[in-house]
């Protein structure tokens, strides 16, 4: 058995996550708080006081004094594109430098280059690139993060990404949930014949793919996927048992979320130019809005996501890194909680609620992670001083972490 | 003898810096680089084969192997509030919840709670506690450190605060900088009683702060110090032997540039609102516009000050941290440059321009270090891959510092 106890803030976040009528970010921390797992379950959290009462500390019991320290609930990324090949760090200098986009593609870079190096790359080279990437992450309070396909848009490709995330999962600490999103972008060899790539997701990349991944995805945007095809894709997808999820108004409000509302999407993601619209659609179709705000960051599209507005219409907001080689370069979640309070104005407990309880009910986990109550997984982040200090960018606030309750 | 050699990327920042008709960024990485330095001092740089032909290893050398790494001159951060008793974390969670300037300092916070902690602090304990915060910032790649008092406003205080900073100067490997801000807000005190404040300022703050400080700097802005208090104050100051700097227009176009102009400063700090006639005062008066992206981002400033329009004008811009109790929470010169580029849409290289030569000299200090030459410090920082990974927020880019050739 593991106690930790005596820490000076405890942000069980229970009681928290989407439910009819809750104000996201209503939790307070447990002073001098106390969490007690038994094989990487929760048993007892509360005050010292109370944990020690129910739970006597035998012979094998190792015992942490958390004095000076903080617990949250280990962070739970429900965005990335984290398996890829390559490196286009050098493009990222040069679009600072006033590249264009078109440019950098004429150069060899972009999407393309991505997938082009993801096509040639082994299944070994692929998670060995990957698990660097999976270090970075568990460093930064991450014990559970979904990870999508779609950089290679054919159907070997794909299929191969989908068998280095479950090869990734158990063979390291950070949890992994596969997603697959054939639809990311439409291939060069496909270029002028959207319908018929649409065609290929669905009747080939689908089928082989559904064994592999837990969720369907879909890049619903302006000059990506339209509604129409979207809504055919997440459908075919959710026949062949994968759950959908979808990239919405990112670039564009351009129907994302109403197609999300009709299909029942667990998350619609990105949401930089929803609408009031796009905003009714998600809270009628209580679907979870998980925000990117690295991405707009580094993107630099001049706005975030209008998380207030969202919360105020009562729907849920989730935070991701959105880990991918073109945009997403921070592979911290506490990054993206920063952004979220000092650019999207959310409060730091609406931020922890975000990369918590309500990041693991957009992967559907939210009755095993999430949180840290009895029963749960014993998955958690260790802060030196008060929980407030993960907005300190740059720093070292993260004194350990713990997975299914293992230090990492 | 050290000889760091095939650098993936060289940024010897070499000939840049503020001169006239300079673009500020005019610089290009040397591959597969070398540096070798002689007790702390370069004594070349270039190609590794350049260096190879100029100085032959002895047996007293120690030869690294940089393949797959970067070097870049050692930050300085010419802009930093370090030393301060107290904490205030706990005042930011609230902030972040809604609770007004007024509500924080109602509940004892605020920049009081900081004078109040600061006056009851020991030297030794101030010692103590800033010694933490400059760790954290050597290992953010900063070399050189401009530290203020000003969380005194009285004398006996104010002296206690400059020498702390020289106790600290040697007693760790970060070089400090010391500046006197008596004026950087009027004390509990002296309210309503700023003419009185000034002259205390003049007559008995400054002769005493004279001999343990470089520099005199006071916060001129709206609700602050006026351009003529500030003019006296930074007179006075320079009579008494330190250089002037100045906080300008970080709330309010307020006339700060044109006092740095008229008053000789070397470096106008801050500059959210500068408006034309501000930079065209700061460019015929020759001063370095310091800017500090991380305060205006952490106060939610909702802008960030006009880099672009600055470098345009021909204004050498410089970046640093403003690290302090209320709104500096982030040690990171990396940090001000990710916000630089990505929030005041700097270049990479005008970034690190920015934050090594540009800083040096805003400091009077650019004959030293700054960059990677011949006769200079050997102050550097050592990057995991490409340079521009260093504006990978909240990973790890940095390998290693090196303090007068030392590996810190």
């Amino acid at each position: 058995m593991l106690l930790i106890e005596h820490l000076d803030q405890l942000y069980a976040v229970a009681g928290a996550g989407p439910r009819a009528g809750a104000r996201q970010g209503d939790i307070t921390p447990i002073v001098d708080g106390a969490v007690a797992c038994d094989g990487g379950v929760i048993v007892a959290a509360g005050t010292t006081a109370d944990v020690r009462a129910r739970i006597a500390p035998g012979r094998d019991t190792t015992v942490v004094d958390g004095r000076g320290h903080s617990l949250v609930p280990g962070f739970v990324d429900p965005h990335t594109h984290v398996v890829f090949a390559g490196d286009r760090r050098d493009e990222l200098r040069r679009r600072l430098a006033g590249a264009s986009y078109a440019e950098i593609a004429a150069a060899g870079g972009g999407i393309l280059s991505t997938v082009n190096a993801t096509r040639a790359a082994s299944e070994e080279a692929l998670a060995a690139q990957t698990a660097v990437r999976l270090a970075e992450m568990l460093a930064q309070g991450t014990t559970t993060a979904e990870a999508k396909s779609g950089y290679g848009l054919d159907t070997a490709t794909e299929v191969r990404m989908l068998r280095v995330i479950a090869r990734l999962n158990g063979a390291q600490p950070l949890e992994l949930v596969p997603t697959f999103i054939g639809a990311h972008e439409v291939p060069p060899e496909y270029r002028n014949r959207q319908a018929e790539f649409v065609r290929l997701v669905i009747d080939e990349m689908i089928p082989a793919a559904a064994p592999h991944a837990e969720w369907c995805d879909v890049f619903c945007d302006r000059g990506f996927f339209t509604p129409e095809e979207s809504t055919a894709i997440l459908e075919a997808g959710a026949r062949a048992g994968m759950k959908p999820r979808i990239h919405a108004d990112e670039l564009a409000a351009s129907g994302g979320p109403q197609v999300a509302a009709a299909v029942g999407a667990r998350s619609a993601d990105h949401l930089v130019r929803v609408d009031a619209a796009g905003i009714e659609a998600l809270r009628a179709g209580r679907v979870i809005a998980t925000l990117l705000p690295c991405a707009a960051f580094h993107l630099k599209l001049g706005q975030f996501a209008p998380a207030r507005d969202l919360i105020a219409a009562g729907v849920p907001v989730a935070l991701a890194t959105d880990v991918n080689p073109g945009g997403g370069f921070s592979p911290s979640m506490p990054f993206a909680m920063a952004l979220a309070c000092f650019g999207m104005h959310m409060t730091f407990e609406e931020a922890l609620v975000a990369s918590t309880i309500n990041a693991a009910a957009a992967l559907d986990r939210q009755d095993r992670i999430g949180s840290l109550e009895p029963g749960k997984q014993f998955d958690a982040v260790l802060v030196r001083g008060a929980a407030v200090t993960l907005l300190r960018v740059n720093a070292s606030p993260i004194a350990g972490v713990y997975k299914k309750g293992v230090l990492c």
